[in-house]
């Protein structure tokens, strides 16, 4: 039996409600790092498929931090991939045009909207402002970048003022919590059918995960983040993994999606970067283990507020079952209480965040 | 911070192709045990928060074995709950018809199609040949009933004809994997994305769970059988769930919808109804143990075939992690190779079961 892609792809219903036989999807693409050229690569494969099934999926625009590239007729995929593979820049090309920051993008992108596009944020960029402004100008937003969704609550409020109104454009952030992890959209359908979400924790830092499990198995905490660094699983200053931030973010999503009125700065993370905490570790893993239990360093997100920091567990929970750079998110509903649903796979990566942020373009165009 | 789950529902926005302002979605419900019952009464809360949105969702009708309801107006919510409660009966309302079956419900249905409407299959009914005459007739159709997508090939081929047309309506049927866990959705959004999906493997069997989880504790397996059977997790004849024709049937759907072409009675299936299998069992779960290892029933399904039976499993694998009657699924794929996909939680059960029912209902019309 072979699994065949096609096949699959052969399952997924057009609505009722198309409007017209041949769809155009216009995309505008903002960023083209790891995950945006990871995304470009992945358009250019799916196109063929899409357009048997009549999507005619269009990338008619690329931004870098200082110039874009828009062409109506959509990018050739010819170009699409030499700009995923690096052999050729987008700022070279004939119609390249210079821009000066996201604002300045902005108008160029005004000047130039077509009917029912869709920006593409996988930037990481403090932009918030800029997600209000292009779904009120009636595209459709889907972001990878955290930053909007974190921005001091009233910028925060000007983007979802936005997208509350009947007929809003879609606003998608899948990519942001846990990559292409279906944690958004699992979280969604348990609101619209009316479950009670209790809790939502999660272990969302792969290099955390990573220097954890190797402190579990007996490593030194100051030595699993040398050997965390050396991998290439850190930030290039540890510190920054270290502080908690990261997870932060993803913790105040979740919370502010739930209702919280709190600012990052408001969220309790307990920061692993002063000497005394990471030596204090060492004994906190020693304790735990005579036990019989662990530690994971997780998010927390509650009526009773939000918590990030480090947590004793079972080891026969499902955070204690977790090993590595995974990630897990363990969803408490009103339907989920007994046993909750559990969500576990990689939570980073070019390859999955660039997968999450197409899933979440396609769900708007095709249910 | 309240977890409050109106706040959730507002963050679903609308699709921009919204024909009107209120949209109508009529909605009839085949099957009143207890998921139909549970449907019923999900529907009946969340009706409030949708009309919120615009959305008038209308149960316009109810059908039991051989009596059904049908208003065109929309059953009122309180008929509603009291189906749900049992309080009332439906066919004990001055306006309930009787039926000769579910070909003759068809019929009184076709007589009073509505635009749009959506059958909702909540019966453990062979009836693969109506799904594929709902669908012509140009209705969505959402089903928990297993049944139609385990048929013999011809017959669900002809379910698949039906919806692969462009202007096809839509077919869901998340609820039957995993009840209410987001399985199908997440490799339909896999296979839409250029991913190719390498495995899936599922403990999917509740009962088979709990009783080898009481086995790798150290029970006798004929003893775990009997005190599943006392706490009422088997079907009356526990050797329904023993033979894993209910395994069998998760895991055909998912093979099929992956391209195979076999029939249920082509899947491996290990039984463990002969005596002497659960013999056996007490002498493999001692052998694994030995090991460092345990027992679970799986579901298998690659590139090489479907298989259903007892699989060795690692201590510290996902699976190895699991406890009692929960379901798991590890999903494999070009993009989640070094580590799976993970989704762990209640895999049956009337509640989440309808909250999957209801998911596919709300994904149809509101992306």
């Amino acid at each position: 039996m072979p699994a065949d892609p096609r096949r699959h792809v052969s399952f997924k219903p057009f609505p009722l409600s198309l409007p017209e036989r041949k769809r155009i999807v216009p995309v505008f693409v903002v960023g083209k790092g790891n995950v945006g050229r990871a995304f470009l690569r992945q358009v250019a494969a799916a196109r063929p498929a899409l357009a048997a099934r009549d999507v005619d999926l269009r990338v008619v625009g690329i931004a870098g931090r200082s110039s874009f590239l828009f062409l109506r007729a959509g990018i050739p995929d010819a170009v699409l991939r030499a700009a995923a593979d690096g052999t050729a820049r987008i700022e070279d090309h004939p119609r390249a045009e210079p821009h000066g920051g996201l604002a300045d993008l902005a108008a160029a992108l005004a000047a130039r909207a077509m009917d029912g596009q869709t920006i593409v944020d996988v930037t990481a960029e403090d932009d918030a402002d800029q997600h209000a402004a292009w779904l009120r100008a009636g595209w459709n937003v889907v972001t990878a970048n955290k930053k909007p969704l974190t921005a001091p609550i009233d910028r925060y409020d000007a983007i979802m003022a936005e997208r509350s109104r009947p007929w809003s454009p879609a606003y998608r952030f899948e990519a942001t919590a846990g990559a292409g992890l279906p944690i958004f959209s699992t979280l969604r359908d348990m609101a619209a059918t009316g479950d009670r979400i209790i809790s939502v924790n999660g272990a969302v830092s792969g290099t955390l995960g990573f220097i954890f499990s190797a402190c579990e198995d007996g490593a030194r905490f100051a030595d699993a983040v040398a050997e965390a660094k050396r991998l290439g699983y850190t930030e290039p200053d540890p510190r920054d993994d270290l502080a908690g931030t990261d997870v932060a973010r993803k913790a105040l999503i979740v919370a502010r999606l739930m209702g919280s009125r709190l600012d990052l700065g408001d969220v309790a993370v307990e920061s692993l970067v002063p000497d005394r905490v990471r030596e204090d570790l060492d004994r906190r893993f020693l304790d735990a283990a005579a036990r019989g239990r662990t530690l994971r360093y997780l998010a927390s997100v509650s009526a009773d507020g939000v918590r990030v920091g480090v947590e004793e567990v079972g080891r026969e929970s499902p955070f204690g079952g977790l090993k590595g750079p995974e990630n897990m998110f363990v969803i408490r509903t009103a339907r989920y209480d007994a046993a909750p649903l559990v969500i576990r796979g990689p939570g980073a990566g070019a390859e999955v965040t660039a997968a999450g942020v197409f899933a979440d373009l396609l769900r708007i165009f095709d249910t």
